[in-house]
């Protein structure tokens, strides 16, 4: 596709911490061009620039500062819509847009186990978008909703998939340090996480565990959950951005550290295939250091969007360990929306 | 024992972070009473206060602050040696001193493993002090060493105690986020503990591994280790003092989360039987709300001697999983230590 | 006063953050026993452990868990009302309970600047509660209120008092770093804090200013501030509890900084020649060395009730300089008011 | 100049922190290409990329991986040299190396203040390059060196130019809270950090002082440094990177807030007049919002080369303040230098 025609999309929650990641993200894409933004009625009216306490590292875009925002009723007019809502508004919005006929790619978890709707890492369960024809018709929408993962769901998965396709998994017992951008803004307070560590974060186990099995599992007319087991303790600590986890896997057969390394280094996938333009070159890269990955050093690796692996060496009780590190806010959402929306895109699928 | 005729005791590398808590906990202590404080060439001749760059948070005690700094290679007159010698040293002064007659309560990591030296948490396995003889009669020594473990060890272990007694355990996965106090002074650079998670910590996961197994083993007349696995994650985060473990245990029989609770609330052992001074009121505390424990709120329980446990629960794949925090320091290091010599003196083990 | 009758007192907004300091420094008060706790809506009626996550690092005292949260229309049977409440509900039931003959000493910014209001640091301007009786005159109130200041001018004036008595001040520059805590709970987002300073805190400069002058001016039948400038730059830094301050200082006369420390370290006033339970030996303490004063090592003297000061200095522009560190919500918040209670005891000034 | 013939240079202390930063900084440069390395015995003879622990965000460059790092005393062939060298190397060699024809461009403290060095920020004193005709005259070298300022003073002066120009300067204020990457790698134990600020950096106050006087003074064949006078305050704080000073300023009038920003806002140098590649577009840029600059949200404007002006208000003390933000490792040492060779090639005062 040429540049000179960029296709307009939307963003859905547009002022908020995942909303402003999308916005940065598609600043200078080449296939889409961020033509509506949409937020909640304290900001809808006014100008995206005035709305917006921007909070990026980048400065905001010229091509968003005027855009006017747009109440969560408004009608829209792009194809695709990025949903970057919270769960409470997520549910109608999308739902309605949906309907009217546009491609949703929803960060959202409102719909994301649903049984029609599919819950896609490009490279992980590509065929799953597939699932949009059982939808549409299910529902009697014109368009669809795809949703992508929790973050620290996206990034478990993306390094399960390499051993999985390989060995085939067993369980998976995870333990997570995950960064304070993963509970938006304002989020955490600080009275927490100076000098501390939160050992819970509300509904993160349930969802990391059913998500995973849903992303590694099949789609054949409708979506079957892989059969291992995942158990997770999920902590939050004084990051700013990148997933931490400390992985024990138990495999299908007895796996050494070095057919593992193998696996992770050589996994492409369809984005890679397709060249798609957030695809990251690897989407698992394997650090041979001592004391990788860490999340000052390695969670921008390929821009934010590959899971980034290390240690990985014998478990003396499910077979396997490592540790793997993500990027919540690009890989673990935005991102990985992007990502979606490309593969819809490069497979013949959006709407229009 | 009144308090007019208090034992003197050395505190081995007195100026250095554990060292300078050994001298804190001892600071008013009803039993003992530093009499000689040593450390290596470049303090020794100077006033503790001089030579001393003091770090905790209260005062530096008035009675030690006139002593004069000893030599390494110094005889000493206190029955008693504490050592927070780091490992290079510990190995020939603690045995000179053992040799010589000394009760050397050490937290280096040289001897703990030596089969013939107890390595003890007060509550967790108090018989183990009787390996005292066996190695008396090995070595040919007046005196002997005792051994505190790793700090990290220590939590666990003291938490895994009344699951073990209780239910017998087969397995253990833990992930650590241990504090920086943990590596002594200056220990971690801020470049990587600013914003970040180191996941690697040099022989941790070895010690901790070993080092369970043999506080949880049994004595009689030689030390046999606890036959369970043991498969460690040890991770460094941001935080001073408190070390937090997400646990995943697989115990002889399927336990209900309540009757681990129960096991953990009514551990009581040794220390508390004898009221000893320095030991909790309750070696394992359990908190019940959902977020809990935390480093901040917790690692100060019972003057920092207990390990706290919490989030008790169903583990999918091994059964059973909780969160458990220790001060590192503390409970850890120096105070273990001091547990271990009230422990020796309520017992009649101590010489002279 | 003997303790087997202790004064009851209240706790308003008892369980905030500063009340729940309050909580702390009085439990094991030899004069005052908390009798009353006093909350919003959404706490009144409920136990008083059961309305409030505890957040002080040592736990709640037996004493208040008990108690049944009282609403803020309560009438209250205590003398002494310790006022923790937001501004917003402070101004109309502060004047309630005053005018009804508590004495209530208050936390909130409301009346600190009103013309009949003492603002009081009890080793600064004891004086000033004579106040009172014009208040309660004015008024028509049994009771009366008496406020403490702001905690960074709380910090900055305890250092300044010893240097205004000797010397006399013209003008002060002061930049701040600033406890989280200051901010109470939620407070400060974390995404704010981790890697990060701010530099503004909303109307701090300004009440920076006019505080620490009212603090140093006299009464004399009305309040006259002292006749120096200060200059302000507040900011926010990631420490728990704390506030760091660097201040340049214009005096009458030059003054050479071992003048200063002497000025320092020789500072008595009304509360240690009273030998009130809470006054610090010390009010300003100085430190020597030349990395000090630190939040870290420094916040908790004398039970973080002393300014401490260091790094005192020539300024080439002002004359002299220094760094002074204080509790931000031990003697900058509850701490502050429970020894105005005491100095009000002690001079009989108490209702009843 | 043509991109196919870029200029080799040599980086000096290249495996260090502030030398990986050159390396990254030079990366892709139009101009200059890395072709020579240059560390301490414990690095030489290895390739770059085994001699060095990585430590920026960004990967290593594909181009200086392979280079063999030089030692201190090899001759060099490229007619620039950057010095990250710490002090105690600097001296000698960077001495060696100018004698022997090369443009030393330096980041150490060594030769700031001699009288016949150069120190330069290329917007504020570009003139000054000049001096190293009498330099090479001096000290019969064929090259010569010419020196950054510390990061500290180079941020405040970029800010203080445009102020001076337009009103000139009587005095400054200034209290800091400087990143921890200004102290190098390990540099800061994170025990002093995390919860925590140091009040003390060893040196940094006078450099401060008397390097702004030198970058803001005259070149008239000698070096005539400013006749304002600067006291600072510094302290260290928990950012990685980013140091952020509050200033109060009395210039020669009464200036009003808004003719400050309308100097910061216009002032344009001789970088920009060049268009030289690593010219910030605005040397100073000003954030209108009420709370900024912060470092996590500004250091990086214009690839962290401005100096990042906010909160400009009166100062009822000296007459004006505000905050200044600079990237410390970016403008203050590495980009500093690069930007330096730039103006030195373009105004043709190259070597060779």
């Amino acid at each position: 596709m040429s540049s000179e025609k960029r296709i307009p999309v939307a963003v859905l929650g547009a002022t908020g911490s995942v909303g402003q990641r999308f916005i940065q993200l598609l600043a200078n894409h080449p296939w889409f061009e961020v033509a509506e933004v949409v937020a909640s009625d304290r900001s809808a009216g006014k100008k995206f620039s005035d709305a917006t306490e921007w909070r990026m590292d980048a400065n905001m875009p010229d091509g968003v500062r005027d855009l006017v925002v747009k109440d969560l009723d408004a009608s829209l007019s792009s194809p695709i819509a990025f949903s970057a809502l919270p769960g409470e508004a997520a549910g109608e919005v999308e739902a309605r847009l949906a309907k009217a006929g546009h491609a949703v790619l929803s960060n959202a978890s409102t719909y994301r186990m649903d049984e029609d709707v599919p819950l896609v890492i490009a490279e992980v369960n590509p065929e799953h978008v597939r699932g949009i024809e059982r939808q549409k018709a299910n529902r009697g929408w014109n368009g669809y909703i795809i949703t992508n993962g929790n973050c620290t769901a996206i990034t478990l998965s993306l390094s399960l998939k390499p051993l999985h396709a390989a060995f085939g998994i067993e369980a998976v017992v995870v333990s997570t340090m995950q960064a304070i951008s993963g509970a938006g803004y304002p989020g955490v307070p600080s009275l927490d996480m100076v000098d501390n560590v939160i050992p819970f974060i509300s509904t993160e186990e349930e969802k990391l565990a059913e998500e995973a099995r849903k992303f590694l599992g099949s789609y054949d007319g409708s979506f079957v959950p892989a059969d291992f087991a995942v158990s997770a303790s999920c902590n939050r600590v004084a990051v700013r951005d990148g997933h931490t986890e400390s992985v024990s896997i138990r495999l299908k057969r007895d796996v050494a550290p070095e057919e593992a390394i193998e696996a992770f280094e050589s996994f492409r996938a369809r984005p890679q295939e397709l060249d798609l333009p957030s695809a990251p070159k690897q989407p698992v890269v394997v650090r041979h250091e001592k004391n990788r990955p860490q999340p000052i050093l390695d969670r921008d690796t390929h821009g934010g969007m590959a899971s980034v692996v290390g240690r990985i060496r014998p478990c003396p009780i499910m077979g396997l360990k490592y540790t793997v590190l993500g990027h919540n806010t690009i890989r673990g959402a935005a991102g990985a929306s992007v990502l979606n929306a490309e593969l819809l895109k490069a497979e013949g699928l959006l709407p229009g």
